[in-house]
């Protein structure tokens, strides 16, 4: 089996795993006991935080670690929409981010606060004018991602964050999930407020998610109770899980130029040999797409009967998101890119990491073609029945 | 050094740490994906909810995995409490309960709910007769917890269950974090809607918080996006956390009854050594305690210095909670059963697991008559600063 799913979680670095295992066997203690065992286990914590810090360039207590980067954009979102409601009343984001942030407005909307989606153009990006002309004095929150996690689309952060020095009572939300260790992330020089991510798309382990949360800054929590993590998130600490988080982080950003440099290689030796398949059609458009993903679409075919054939050949592909890929709706990120109801609902997303070569990705390719060539019969019916 | 702080975390039994290990490097797709990998992620997670099912003789889907008793708590209270809102104004919870109960009716307040907090006894037993003069018709939620996490008083859960069976529009939420593993809980005969649970408290991995839901009630998200844990929280699940909170589970539950025999063997040696030293005063009063808890206070002393006292003498003990245990207020738990401030402000709390010897005990013991030994001269000057 060849797993090309890593948008959706990706395998643990063996040292991940070692550091979680050990970490669980030798510091079981509450890092907030005030005994020898818990001040270590705090000592560890303080050490995970310190490294985050210092990839990123930013003070130590501007990470939160939470469990997940569900809980990251939740917090972010929410937490700043409600502890900063009596600035203003208006919330921005776009179209096409995961459901963790798009369903946090939907239901901020439904508290009463007024949300604009920014539409994206044919590529999945998002405009910085149209950006400009939605913003108001009433905007507490902009709320945009790195990379897409079905296209894997990079909007104009930088940009974003210059637009937005203007506007100093908006804050800058970016959910960097899937970006964080694929593309370089400037977080002070890019004016970010808040800043997601999920140790388990980047080879950490799961239940760990990363929240920058800029010095001085105040949210509301989600959880309240005990002190710990600045009073934004209450609850003992998942100490293995974040030492071995900010492990699996300093492995992926140390080496990170390197490594998207072999990924783009691998990215553009699979979108040229699908190119000869004209069955296919690519929805991710290099080079404004991050380096780990290939969208593509087979319209007129269900994307589960995609995955299941290639299942049969031994690759693992998913549809959307994970989040989302249990329902049976056409890709509400390919609506927003203009693609047409048929082919926004066949969309098929690979996503590789640094353990894949060359043989793996002329495997996958000859088994989308094999898998393409035994559908093709099929083609018409699916189309009636959907 | 002998670790006497299981109420502030236990050390992970090696299946669960082996597991956990496992289960990481094995099962690393995320569960909600559509291909066979993502359904033999989503299967593990399935077995683990099936495995709590059978220990509480509930059904699988009544049993939620969230990120800890922190997050289970805040979603049972703020969740249920958020849904009825439109039932009634009115909550009912106790003065002694963890700060991640206490400050969920706190913040509940804050958005406009009546809070009633019951008094205890000086035991800490809250009064049942007290409970059903304060139950209104706007009473949407009663939380009481089932062993106190200071002083280890179990409450009257299958009589508060009783009557609120005469109350069926108020819900009934149990945080029982202290006590599965260490109590019978008997979810359906006692009438329970709600009841959290916590991984790290029995040996299991830290990051998995347990909460079972009655069939049928719904709950206002604290995490919304994916459909994930019958959208009660969105979020990638923790695959190996939930298998290896699962197995510590059935670890703690299945010898439960043997175990806390022990425990209480252990408990009664220990209150019989120190009821040799006159400087301390036990707060725990069995057999009303949970059989894990030890609690006593040093009148005069400041409880960090005989932690660190201890420590030197190679045993780890804690003050109060450790989610609280770096303020330097007396214990809100032992104010609310009546001790006065010197005795509340100088808690000591011992707690222990089935790792334990007599041996253990009896070196505890002499090592806390060999600390108050040490500390007497300090007493008075230590009453002064205070």
């Amino acid at each position: 089996m060849l797993y090309f799913d890593h948008c959706a979680s990706t395998p643990p670095h063996p040292d991940v795993v070692r550091t979680m295992a050990e970490v669980m066997q030798l510091h079981y203690a509450n890092p907030s006991s005030l005994h020898r065992a818990g001040r270590e286990a705090e000592a560890l914590i303080e050490r995970a935080r310190k490294q985050m810090a210092n990839l990123f360039a930013v003070k130590p207590e501007e990470w939160v670690f939470t469990s997940g980067g569900t809980e990251s954009n939740q917090l972010a979102i929410k937490g700043a929409a409600m502890r900063f409601r009596s600035r203003g009343n208006h919330l921005i984001t776009t179209e096409v981010e995961h459901p963790s942030v798009y369903e946090a407005f939907r239901q901020l909307e439904r508290s009463g606060f007024r949300v604009t989606y920014l539409p994206v153009d044919k590529t999945g990006t998002v405009s910085v004018t149209d950006l400009k002309r939605s913003l108001t004095e009433d905007t507490v929150l902009v709320s945009v991602m790195h990379v897409n996690n079905e296209v894997g689309t990079v909007q104009p952060i930088e940009e974003i964050g210059e637009l937005l020095r203007n506007y100093p009572k908006t804050l800058f939300h970016v959910d960097g999930v899937q970006s964080i260790g694929k593309l370089p992330v400037n977080l002070k020089e890019w004016g970010i407020d808040l800043f997601s991510g999920s140790a388990h798309k980047l080879r950490g382990p799961k239940g760990i998610g990363l929240l920058y949360v800029r010095e001085g800054l105040e949210l509301e929590p989600l959880f309240s109770g005990g002190s710990q993590e600045r009073e934004l998130r209450a609850g003992t600490p998942n100490v293995a899980g974040i030492v071995a988080a900010a492990k699996a982080v300093r492995l992926a950003v140390e080496g990170q130029e390197e490594r998207a440099a072999a990924m783009r290689a691998l990215q553009s030796r699979l979108t040229g040999r699908l190119s000869s398949i004209p069955e296919l059609v690519l929805n991710s458009c290099a080079p404004l797409v991050a380096p780990h993903i290939v969208h593509l679409s087979y319209p007129g075919m269900k994307p589960e009967v995609i995955v299941h054939q290639l299942e049969e050949l031994g690759m693992l592909v998913s549809t959307k998101s994970a989040c989302s890929s249990k329902d049976d709706k056409p890709s509400r990120v390919l609506l927003a890119m203009g693609c047409p109801r048929e082919r926004a609902a066949s969309g098929i997303r690979i996503s590789f990491g640094d353990e894949h070569t060359k043989a793996d990705i002329d495997a996958l390719a000859a088994a989308l073609a094999a898998a393409v060539q035994k559908l093709k019969p099929m083609e018409r019916s699916e189309t009636t029945t959907s």
